[in-house]
C-alpha cells in the first residue's frame, strides 16, 4: 500500500489533482479517503481505474451518492472483513439507495501496527485510537496486552495516526497500516497485532444499474431480501430457494430493517451468475416468495475460484426440461 | 346401471352390434366387459361416447392396447377405489405403455349384494365368488358374518354371479351389483354388504397422446415418477417440488418397478393443470430431479371441485417474477 | 417347496395331523393353505416352527384372527411382492386389527409354470386360472404370448391348478408353482413365465404384542401412519421425521383409509430398530406429528443386511447430546 | 436517564463511591461507563441491582472479564439495536469467553440530539463526534442535513459531547442523549435526529454459569452455533431444528468465525425456555447436528410477551409421546 500523507486531510489526491480539466473520456471513482486507506489499495487493483480521476470521500453514503447523482462513475466500498464481519453501514446503504449495481469484487490483506508519539512506551498506553473495524481485528491482542485500555474510535486507518501526529487527539497510541511509518515520525510500539494473520477485507466496486458483466464460471450474485412476513420458517423457505437449486451461499447476514426490533432483511452472496439457469430459477423463486428482493448484481469473484455444483443443476438440465415441457403441452408423444 | 345379461358372455354388446358397418365418423371405446360392469356405467357418463361403438374387452392391458394400436379411440379403465385403493394393474399398464394420455375422469358409486342359487341360505355359504376389488370392499362384512369363508376370485362383478347361474363355478354365493337380480334368477342373501356406504370407484378415459383439454380451474394432472436413485430423502425431494408450489396431491401411490424389492415408482395425481404456471414450474423441477417422469395428462376432475391454492402461487405472480428477472438481466433500473 | 396335494382341499396338513393331542408346549402357526403354497414355504424357514402345529387357513383375516383370539401363536402372511407390490389385504388387516406385532421377515423366491389338462396345447388356451398376485407377475408373458386370454382368478397358487384337475374350473390352463407337476397329472405348457426371474415374495410372521426381538444391526421397523389432516406438505413432514434422523425407508405404500376418496394411511418399513436411538427419536417425532401411528414391530431383516447410516446419527451422538442438555439445565459450566 | 457528569471521566460512579467498604452481601455490576450512558439506564431497570456496587468499565470485553474473573457478579452489555443491528463486539465476546450465562434482558428507548459549543451554528458543522452505533442511527438525518460531514467516532454517547466541552476533540458537534443538556453548557443544534422515533437498544445482563431462571411463558433462549461443515443446506438444517418444533427465532445474526472469509457462526435468540419440552428437543437436535453449540441462557423477555406456538408442540404432546414409546418398547398392547 502506498501512503500519501500530503493528501491525508484534503478533499482530493494526486489523481484528482491532475484532473482539474477532466476530458469527457475520463471516469471518476469515489473511495473512502484519505489516500493511504485500505480502500485506496482496493481501487488500485482495478485496471480500468488507472489514470482516471480518484475522488476521496468521507463516508460510504457519500461515495454511493456520488454514483447515484452522477458525480462519479463508480465507488469502491468495504463490504466485509474476515474478522469483523459485514460492514453494516455499507450493507444498509446498498439496501436503501436504489439504482446501484455491484460490478466487481476485490480483496485486500489487512495487517496492523500500534504506533505512538516518539518516546512513548507500550506500558504507558491507556487510550488507543483506531477505526472501529481495525479495533475489532486487534481486540484479542489488546485484551491480552493492554487489558485496561480504552478505545478512541477514529474515522479511518490513517486518521487514527494523523490525529496523534497533529496533536488533535489525546490518544496515547494508534492502530494503523504498517506503511504509516514510512511517512510519519511515529514510534513503533508493536507490529503484527491483528488477531488473524490471514485477515482480509473484501471490497466491491459499485456503479449505476448496468447489464451484468458476462458469466466467467467464477461469479457471485449479491442480493438483499426482506422476508414477506414474520412466521416460523420464512427464512427457511428463503434458503430453500438456493439449496434446492444446488447454490451455495458465501454470505448470509441479517440487518435490522430499522422499523422495529426483530424485523430483518438478509444480505446474501450466492455462488453463480444471474445468467446461469439455476441462479435465474432461484431468483424467480425468491421473487415469487418475496416481492422485496433487491438484486445488487452478478460479477466475477475476487478469488477467481470456479463455482462447483452438482451436475443435476447444470444449464443443459434446465434447457432439456423446458424442451420436454414444451413437448408435453403441445401434445407430442414422449420420446 | 343397466345390466345386459344377453351379452354377458359375448365379445360385443348392443352398441357394438349396431355398428356392423361403422361410418368413418364413429369412434370406438374399449371397456372392461361384459355389459353391466361398473366400467360400462362409467363409460355411459361420457357424452361424446353416446351412439359410438363400445368395445368390451377382458382386461385393462387389452383395453389400452386397443388404443395404442388404433383399434379404439379411447379406453375407460378403473384406476382407484375408495376402499381398496389404486388398481395396480391399471397403474402398471399406464407406467409401461407409452403414447397414452388421460383425458377425463369419472366416478361411479359402488354397492354390493350377496347372491346365491335359489334356495341357498346365508349360513350355508363357504365359498364366495367375487372380483378381488369387490371382495376387498366387502371384507369387513364377510369377516364378521362369514368368518370362515374362502374367496374364489372372479374376472368381473358380473362374471362372479354368472358363474353360479351357469354352474361353471362351485362357489356358494357371489358378490355382485344390486341390479344383477333384475336379470338373473338368484337368491338375495344379503344387501348393502359394502363396508362403506359411500364407496366409489374412479375411472379414467385414456386416449393416444393429444393436447390436454383446456384448463377449467377444476383440473387434475396425473404423473408417474421414478426416483433418480435410492437415498434417504429422494421421495422428500420429489414431494417438495409440489409443496413448494402450493400444489396438493390427491393421490400418491407407490408401485414396485419390478426389478428388485424396494425399488418403486410413484403414481401421482396433483391438483391443477399443466398450463397453470405453478404446475408447469413443478413439472420442470420434477423433470430436472428425475429424467423418468411420465406425464399422463391434465384433465377436468370428475367432481368439478375448483382447485384452491395460496395467492402467492397464482399465475400472475409467476408472470410478474419473469418480467422482473428479464428487467434485471437487461440492466433496467428497478421500478 | 414341498407340495402336499393330499391336503390341498382340507383344513389341516401333515403337521396338524400329527397334532391331534397337542402337548401344552407346542405352538400353533396359521398360514394361507393348502399345503404347497408359497406361504407354507415361508413358514418352513422358521426354525422355531419346526415340529409345531401348522394351521392352514383360507385368508389373511382368518390367519390374523387366529392370533388375536388365541387359536394360534403366530401367523405367516404375505406382505409384499417384488413385482406386484404390497399385498393390500394384509396391509389393511394389520392396520385395523389391534394387538399384533411383526416378529420376523422371510423371503421366498417365486417362479411359475403354465399347466393344462393332459393334451392341451398352448395355442388353445383362452381362459387362464391364476391367483391375482401370480397373474400380475406373469402379465407381460401372457400379453405377449396369449394376447387375447381372459383371466379366471383363483384362491391360491395351488387351487388354480387343482380346479383344472378336479374339473370344477372351466379354465384351459393354470399358473402354478413348478412343483405342481410332481403331484398332479398336468401338461406343462410353458415354464419360467414370470416376468422377472428374480421375483420374490416377502412374508412376515405376526404374533400378539410382545417385546421386540433384540436389535441385530440388521433390523426393520414397520409402521402404519395416518396423516393428521389433509394439507399440502403433511406427507412431507411425515417423511422428514425419518430423513432428519438418517433413516432410510425400504417401503412406503399408501392405502385408502376407506372413508372417502383421497384419504390415505401410509404403510412404512424403516431401516433400524425401535431401540436404536435415532429410530426411537423418529417415532417420538412421528407420534407428536400424528396421534395415529401404529407400531407393528422391530425385527431382523430377512436378508440380514446391516443397516448403514451416517455417523452423526449413531447412538452415542444421541447419548452425548442428552448428557450435554442435562448439564445445561443443571447449570454446569460447559466443558 | 440520569446523567452524572461529575463522574464522566472517572473509573467509578456514585454507587461505587458509596461502596468503599463493601459488605460481603453486596453484589457488583459492571457496565459501560461513564455514568449517563444508555447502559447505565439499562442497569437501573434491574431491581436486584439497586443499592449494589455499580462498576463502570471501558469496553464490553472488560465487563465480561470482570464476571469471568470474579470482580463482578454480573455485567450489563448492549447486544442489539433496532436500527443498527447486533452489537458485534458483544456477540463475539460472548462467543469466545466461556462460563457465562445471560440471565435477563432490558430495553432502553434511544433518542439523540446534536450539540455544539455555545455559539455554533448547524451550517458550520463539518466534523461530527459520535459513538459509531449512535452515528448509524442518525445517518439518514445527517446525510440529508449535513451531506458533507465527516464522522469522528467517540468511545461512548457521553464522551462524544464531553470531548467538545473539554476541548480535547476538534469535532464541531456531537451526537448525544437529550439529557446531556442538563449537565453541560452546550448549544442544542438539532433534536430528535434519530432516524427512527421508536429506536430501542436491547441489553442483556450476564452472570457466571448458573441454573436458568424458571420459565415464565415469556422467555427467550440465546445460542451461538457454528455450522458443522460448509455445504449447501447446512444453515437450512440448523433452522429446521427450530421450525420443526414450532419455535420462532427473534434473532438470527451471522458473525465471522475469523479464521477465513466465508466461515460464520450464528447468533440466535429463540422464543421459549430450555425447560420447555420443544426447546429441549430442539437443543438436542442442534447439538447432534453440530458439537459447537454454545448455550447462553434462557431468561424472561424484556417485553414480557407470552410466547405463542401451535398446540402440537405443547409439553403434554411431548410427554404423551414418550409414554407411548415406553409402552411400545416394553411390549404393552396399544391403548
Amino acid at each position: 500500500m502506498t501512503l500519501a500523507p500530503d493528501h491525508s486531510g484534503g478533499s482530493s489526491d494526486d489523481h484528482a489533482d491532475s484532473a482539474e480539466a477532466p476530458s469527457p473520456a475520463r471516469r471518476t471513482y469515489s473511495y473512502l479517503g484519505p489516500a493511504g486507506t485500505f480502500t485506496e489499495a482496493a481501487l488500485s487493483q482495478v485496471p480500468e481505474a488507472r489514470d482516471q480521476i480518484w475522488r476521496p470521500v468521507r463516508n460510504v453514503g457519500e461515495a454511493l451518492s456520488d454514483v447515484v447523482e452522477g458525480r462519479s462513475d463508480a465507488a469502491m466500498i468495504a463490504i466485509e472483513n474476515s474478522v469483523d464481519g459485514g460492514v453494516s453501514t455499507a450493507q444498509d446503504a446498498l439496501a436503501t439507495m436504489p439504482g446501484l449495481r455491484i460490478v466487481g469484487e476485490y480483496l485486500v490483506p489487512v495487517n496492523f501496527v500500534l504506533v505512538g508519539r516518539p518516546g512513548t512506551r507500550l506500558d504507558d498506553v491507556a487510550l488507543v485510537a483506531a477505526h472501529p473495524v481495525a479495533y475489532a481485528q486487534c481486540l484479542q491482542w489488546l485484551t491480552a496486552r493492554l487489558p485496561e485500555h480504552a478505545h478512541l474510535p477514529a474515522a479511518s486507518n490513517v486518521a487514527s495516526a494523523v490525529g496523534i501526529v497533529d496533536g488533535v487527539s489525546d490518544a496515547d497510541a494508534a492502530i494503523a497500516p504498517p506503511g504509516i511509518l514510512d511517512h510519519y515520525d511515529l514510534e513503533l510500539l508493536a507490529e503484527g497485532i491483528g488477531d488473524n494473520a490471514n485477515a482480509v477485507t473484501r471490497f466491491v466496486l459499485v456503479s449505476r444499474t448496468v447489464v451484468a458483466p458476462p458469466p466467467t464460471g467464477a461469479d457471485k450474485t449479491s442480493l438483499i431480501v426482506e422476508l414477506p412476513e414474520e412466521y416460523p420458517g420464512a427464512l427457511l423457505e428463503l434458503l430453500e430457494q438456493f439449496a434446492t437449486r444446488g447454490i451455495n451461499l458465501s454470505l448470509l447476514a441479517s440487518r435490522p430493517i430499522g422499523d422495529a426490533l426483530g424485523r430483518y432483511r438478509f444480505v446474501i452472496d450466492a455462488d453463480g451468475h444471474v445468467r446461469d439457469e439455476r441462479m435465474a430459477d432461484a431468483l424467480l423463486g425468491l421473487r415469487r416468495f418475496s416481492p422485496k428482493v433487491l438484486f445488487l448484481g452478478s460479477y466475477p469473484r475476487a478469488d477467481r475460484a470456479i463455482v462447483h455444483y452438482p451436475d443435476r443443476y447444470s444449464d443443459d438440465v434446465f434447457v432439456e426440461a423446458r424442451d420436454w415441457l414444451r413437448g408435453l403441452i403441445s401434445g407430442e408423444p414422449e420420446g
